[in-house]
């Protein structure tokens, strides 16, 4: 496809103008929730003190996180300024490659902002929560924690569209080429605050729970417990400012696929409607997020949840006038051949694949509630098996993740193959799934809020109960809160890997593009080579499938070792520090914030590397269909993995919550230490493993896309091969293989010593037996 | 292909006639250590009460199992005679059909009968090992498991290879049509075997532990908890007549594809070798066994390893010998075009392609024995996690699972990948992967013998623990080769997926060979949808990689169904029976294996069903494209699950006999209790879901390859559609979902009823709630 065949119309480009500024009314918005959000009074002076000890430690880590990264993104700007473009040749192509390379670090920044900023709302949030609920009671608390919520959603589809506006402003045609840098940096650096903060926020909980709750018998939260501070750190650096990053990045790359295969496959047209139909959500969010008021009577999750459907529902309307405004009535009308699209109406296939993608998020709220809500039958269960033991908790747990994991795969299956039926084979087919992908952005605003929900609501109940400033109806609302910000926390996960398989499916397209441009006719011999069942795209489904399950594997472990650093500190602290068991003594929060900080940046190295080296190793090692054949392994089992983690940990964490509501013996009792096993067992799944595959994805897929045409280039094919291939390929391979030796090699080690520090020095040192 | 177009020549029809004599041989050498075993004495009559105890259990479990199989095998035959053969028109059709629906059931008898009589003798050497080891010492005791082994082993490869070679005599180039018969039929009545039999053992094994251990703390094998028989029936009908049910399955399998692709790549010599490889495996496996001596000093497992290697290398040898005597040294010589090999020079393709299989066996016996060994780091990383408690046990065996699970795959990927470049993209690559499944098939012989003293060893502690009669110096062998079985057991999982993988791999050329027929020049349409990255065939890949988890999920959760049933009669038999702890009164025993029995029977029927179902459901429905990807996304995860799932249950098996060794607190030890827990949740993994999942693996590609000529008659490709087409899927669809939503419905609902008698009813009959 020729770059400069597309030039866009006046007209377009006043559209997306309005886009743009659209984006900045989202903006806007956020900032002005903020203002709401800081007016709001900030309680006893003791809730000041844990809330600023909270904001130190979550500003102090995402600040060191932000540096490791720099490094990481100043490697990957020069590599991307190597790295040919496909589709240009001679003048053009330089430029182009300097754009590209600038729009991954303004990704890569945009991503890190708003991580930043959703943290740094969120841990000034939490106090005004806990002293509202102390003293004004829940509804102004739950207002408080809804606006948090608006404005960290506002802020990401607001710079989302930005980015995405401005670049199709500036380079027109050439958008998608330049997006794609953009894309990349959001994607990678959301990764990186997705693995870091969930090591985080999970050794620090872990570890808390291990020495506090276990083995000194104190509850949760409990200010002797010197590892407390760095718990509600966690839940900002991890679910809150990780999950921001990683849905702005969401919004990235889905738009950035939408733009690639648009101008493919609808040409002008389809390089605006995929911005008119975020705009649209940009509005229907802003809806949906007025509409969350607290009423008398009904639980806050009822009138979240009531919210969402109510913005997706007008999101539908509204893009479906949208295209029937906009596009005409015929593919020839468009300019481009129909492509084998189930109807020949453009507007018909524009509004239906959106509104697939509106369907997938309402069903996969209604999944999603339904196995890891501690009000139906599944999660029920898991409790009940807490009657015969540990064992039958975790066992039950799992068959619910593996059984949840396959029918909410199945339905984002669904959803590709229905907009596939519509868009017809071949390129209208992927852009109907990629217009699917943005149907489903236009509820990433109300999502974010949900989500982001969630941890303040956590952090005010830890806020309330450090300080010992709240009691009786005040706690009670913490409480009630606390829960919807599971139930709404798991409920983002089930949508953030639904954008994942959209968007890396479309992105497909955009790899199989990159290399028929570089192939010509030779393309045919790579599709003959790419078919599922050639022995070398077989074994690249394998290699992808297992790159999915050693990353979970490898995050899995990291939060064992950091959590078992963070026991051997409480520990000494315990013993060293007098009085602290009394309440005499203050342990030193610091010292486990740096130790959990030390830990996760150092743990976050080895899965970064595995997702971006891997595509590189599989690509120039074997081939490029072994490389189509690994992206494909890495979707399925990436999204069966996800689910899986996400929706076992959700269950096992409620079925500890209807024993806590004393069923089944009730808190103390036998049943409830087996859930409690359950719910540390689920820790790192939900909240480390699981939702870091979510970015893995994408990031691998865009790391083909940016390669393919080197691949190509350099062997055109499995056969003919140029040296240095296989040189780009060991460095791969190399990296990986030492980067997870180290960490194998890391281990716990626990020798029966009988010296806990020594022990603890060295589980930190890392230096093995 | 034109099924007439190869008709052996008198020169290869003697050879085959050779090796069915040396198949002959190796079912009269099982005849002859049938006998050697049974030769032995029988020990005291309180052992022998035990052991028919055990016998009695064992046997009515299989007849009623083999009676339901028989109700499935009777649809099948039906539903395959219907079914269209492909490559043949007008006058030979018919016939082929009912040959290959006549082999199905040969298939299915030979498999029932290797499993029922692996069970049988090994339920009459159990008791014979204990009295040795009781009167005679260690080594006449290892002599006994170890012939027993060696029984099942050769007529494993006795009738595999048989059944073969009487098929290529009878049917000639037609031959790989009916082998697909035989192979569905060994496959199918394996994968039943596995299931039934799996979730017997491991529902028998926790549900006995729960109430023995957990609650009454009595010891393993106690006499006085009514489980313990049912236990030690599990063992047989479980390790013992399900592996070798699988392992048969997979020799039969793996010769299937090897013929059918042999013809297309080497012509008549390829029908020929593929059966000259495991011959020579007969031989070196006799060699092997009678290399298992005890020696003083040296333990078990160091002989039977050493056994393996030195049979694997002798293979290797002569394989490479027979190739070059037997095959020419061009691929014009062979009367075939040379299909892009990497050398013209066929007897260095199958030479080398049998040399990979070797060494793939050899490196997965490493692999596994490193994961799941007590000497090495993994192992001894999760015992020393048991001093943070349970979940930290949990979550490292787990995290070891994926890892091992990601090198296992990656080395049986690297197979694949080898002997593609052996021998090309094309048919002759697809052949060479064929012939590697033989290479390692030359190494079953010994595995399955290796497998069998697992069981057997295991039994023969119970019996003798229960009988009380063996104490002192025999208690302490019986110890001994307990624990080389638990390893023994281990590297047969690894080696058994690594011949579904191949097998499977192999298969696909069957099934695209099968469509090729079907569509003439329209093949090519074909190949363009089925290239990875089209959005049906993506679809198809997550479907396969989500049955597979949906199947384990199936299977683990009837284990924790089933065991719920066990605790509850075992906790009745305890209250209602006067006398049983002290004692006085027998428990009885014959009442949890009927227990178990019943519910081992219910619960393999939807794990089956999806397994033959989902396959037609996904070809009828979406398209033969998404067939293929279906298959390709079930052999990838499926590959990893198994492993997973085998060597994280491996993994705290032997965690938890490092802790009772005396490490960490040694036995009774709060460290013991958490590794009991991980153990616990073991079981299932490794004995029930995991091993299922090879067998699983090949009915699916099987049922693939049979309908695949019916699906692109009825519908070319997607697109022009036969109504029929859809019916047949909704039937497909409808029945999966009616199955697995009894299976959910029927959970474990164990209410605060306060009346176990009426939760076990309840439980039992799986009214639900």
């Amino acid at each position: 496809m020729n770059p400069d065949a597309i030039t866009l119309s006046a007209g377009s480009l006043a559209t997306v103008a309005v886009i743009v500024v659209i984006a900045l009314i989202a903006v806007a918005m956020a900032l002005r929730f903020r203002a709401e959000v800081l007016r709001a009074g900030t309680g006893t002076p003791t809730m000041n003190a844990v809330a600023g000890a909270v904001q130190e430690g979550a500003a102090a880590y995402l600040r060191r996180q932000l540096r490791t990264l720099g490094v990481f993104a100043a490697i990957a700007f020069l590599l991307l300024l190597l790295l040919p473009v496909h589709g240009t040749d001679g003048s053009g192509a330089l430029l182009l490659r300097v754009a590209r390379s600038v729009a991954f670090l303004v990704g890569a920044i945009f991503s890190g902002l708003i991580g930043y900023l959703g943290m740094w709302l969120a841990v000034r949030a939490n106090v005004r929560v806990a002293a509202a609920a102390h003293t004004t009671g829940r509804d102004p608390a739950m207002m408080i924690a809804v606006r948090t919520g608006a404005c960290v959603g506002m802020a990401t589809i607001g710079f989302g569209l930005l980015g995405a506006g401005a670049v199709v402003l500036l380079f027109r045609g050439n958008a998608a080429l330049v997006l794609e840098g953009f894309g990349f940096g959001a994607a990678m650096v959301a990764m990186f605050m997705r693995v870091g903060g969930g090591i985080f926020t999970k050794a620090a909980d872990v570890g808390a729970d291990l020495v506090g709750k276990v083995e000194q018998n104190i509850p949760e939260d409990d200010p002797r417990n010197a590892a407390t501070i760095a718990d509600n750190v966690g839940d900002n650096v991890g679910d809150c400012a990780g999950m921001a990053a990683d849905l702005f990045e969401s919004y990235a790359v889905t738009l950035v696929a939408a733009l690639i295969l648009g101008r493919a496959a609808f040409g002008e047209s389809g390089m605006v409607f995929p911005l008119i139909v975020p705009a649209i959500g940009v509005v229907t969010a802003l809806i949906g997020l007025y509409l969350i008021r607290p009423r008398d009577g009904v639980s806050a999750l009822v009138t979240i949840r009531r919210s969402f459907f109510v913005a997706a529902i007008i999101s539908a309307v509204l893009c479906a006038i949208a295209a029937f405004a906009y596009l005409p009535g015929s593919f020839a009308e468009l300019g481009m051949a129909d492509a084998g699209a189930a109807v020949d109406d453009p507007r018909i296939v524009a509004a239906g694949s959106v509104a697939i993608g509106i369907a997938l998020g309402v069903l996969i709220l209604y999944l999603t509630g339904y196995y890891t809500g501690t009000e139906d039958r599944p999660v029920q269960q898991v409790a009940a098996t807490s009657r015969t033991g540990a064992a039958t908790v975790v066992l039950s747990g799992f068959g619910l993740g593996l059984e949840s994991a396959v029918f909410t795969a199945l339905v984002i299956a669904g959803a590709v193959f229905a907009a596939f039926l519509l868009g017809g084979a071949g390129v209208t087919g992927l852009f109907a799934i990629a217009l699917a992908g943005c149907g489903l952005l236009t509820t990433v605003g109300v999502i974010v809020a949900m989500d982001t929900f969630g941890p303040v609501a956590d952090n005010a109940q830890g806020i309330a109960e450090m300080s010992g400033d709240v009691d009786g109806e005040g706690a009670q609302v913490l409480t009630e809160l606390d829960a919807v910000g599971n139930t709404t926390k798991a409920i983002t996960k089930g949508i953030a890997i639904a954008t994942a398989v959209l968007a890396a499916t479309a992105l497909f397209g955009s790899y199989t593009d990159a290399i028929h441009e570089v192939l010509g006719e030779r393309y045919q011999q790579f599709l003959d080579q790419a078919v599922v069942f050639s022995p070398q795209t077989l074994v690249g489904v394998i290699i992808g499938a297992a790159v999915v399950f050693l990353f979970s594997g490898l995050a899995i472990n990291a939060v064992g070792r950091a959590a078992g650093a963070v026991v051997y500190e409480v520990r000494r602290q315990f013993r060293e520090i007098a009085g602290i068991m009394e309440g005499t003594a203050k342990p030193e929060y610091g010292k486990v914030v740096d130790i959990v900080t030390r830990d996760s940046l150092r743990e976050l190295a080895t899965p970064g590397l595995l997702a971006v080296a891997a595509p590189i190793a599989v690509g120039f090692g074997l081939s490029a269909p072994a490389l189509a054949g690994y992206l494909a392994g890495a979707i399925a089992s990436g999204v069966l993995m996800a689910i899986l983690l996400a929706n076992s940990g959700g269950a096992w964490d409620n079925a500890k919550k209807i024993v806590e509501d004393g069923h089944h013996g009730g808190k103390g009792s036998e049943s409830h230490a087996a859930t409690v096993i359950g719910d540390t067992v689920g820790d790192p799944f939900k909240d480390t493993a699981g939702p870091a595959i979510n970015p893995l994805i994408k990031v691998m897929n865009l790391v083909a896309v940016l390669i393919a045409p080197a691949v190509v280039g350099m062997s055109a094919l499995s056969g003919d091969a140029n040296p240095l291939r296989y040189a780009i390929a060991a460095v791969a391979v190399l990296l990986i293989a030492v980067a997870v030796a180290i960490s194998i090699r890391r281990g716990v080690v626990l020798e029966d010593t009988g010296d806990d520090e020594a022990e603890r020095a060295r589980v930190v040192e890392g230096s093995g037996s």
